[in-house]
């Protein structure tokens, strides 16, 4: 599922930063250029918060949602710069009835998301919890 | 390690939610009290990022820090709520010289968020890398 995409400014990235993640490479442009990645670039956290904005947007439904038990494998293959346009795609993995709460599904799902050059910036894996449409079905 | 603690205010908890992940439960104080948690909860993404400040404060290194390749099996087994106070610890579980990169180490590690009834609210596994004091040795 497409889910559209998203763009961190370089404002945007240091004042996540600046709050939640203060390392030199995420909150000073002119210190990073030096540093490991060859420049500023996004907290991973700040790219995961940004895609579940989308996913809020797309895939999380706000009738049945009931939020994630936990998310694997967050992976952040490449970095991201101010700019990046980032684009977030969603794919449901597998959708089961709970044993213990027979009322709501599990759903676990990847979500890629890739930037303007094609390259695989984030990939995860999260498990939801969803109310059923019809518990008797 | 012992990291510290620190809450989130209702109008923490609905500031973040509002601009990356606004479900009900997250950002209507009045409606969550009929949602499924019985009241507003953080984001988990929220939870994650005010953890991430307190283990860049006591945890990640400024000089040799490199970022982090990925997180595997984040965890929320209880909610956290407005006012709760979130205890951080982090135990480093290997450390290990890359094979491909000489001069850099993988540090894999966990993190668990306990709340003030001593309830763990939150648990990753990070996986760092970091710079070699001595790359020679």
């Amino acid at each position: 599922m497409d889910c559209g995409s998203f763009t961190l400014s370089e404002a945007d990235i240091i004042a996540f930063a600046s709050q939640y993640d203060p390392q030199p490479f995420h909150v000073d442009p002119v210190g990073a250029k030096d540093g490991p990645y060859g420049g500023l670039i996004a907290s991973g956290w700040h790219t995961v918060s940004a895609t579940m904005r989308k996913l809020v947007e797309f895939y999380v439904s706000a009738e049945s949602g009931l939020g994630a038990a936990g998310v694997d494998e967050i992976r952040w293959p490449r970095p991201v710069r101010p700019g990046d346009t980032l684009h977030v795609r969603a794919t449901v993995l597998e959708a089961r009835r709970s044993s213990s709460k027979p009322d709501r599904g599990i759903v676990r799902g990847t979500v890629e998301v890739t930037n303007q050059d094609g390259d695989v910036a984030m990939t995860l894996t999260a498990i939801n919890f969803v109310l059923l449409r019809d518990p008797s079905a």
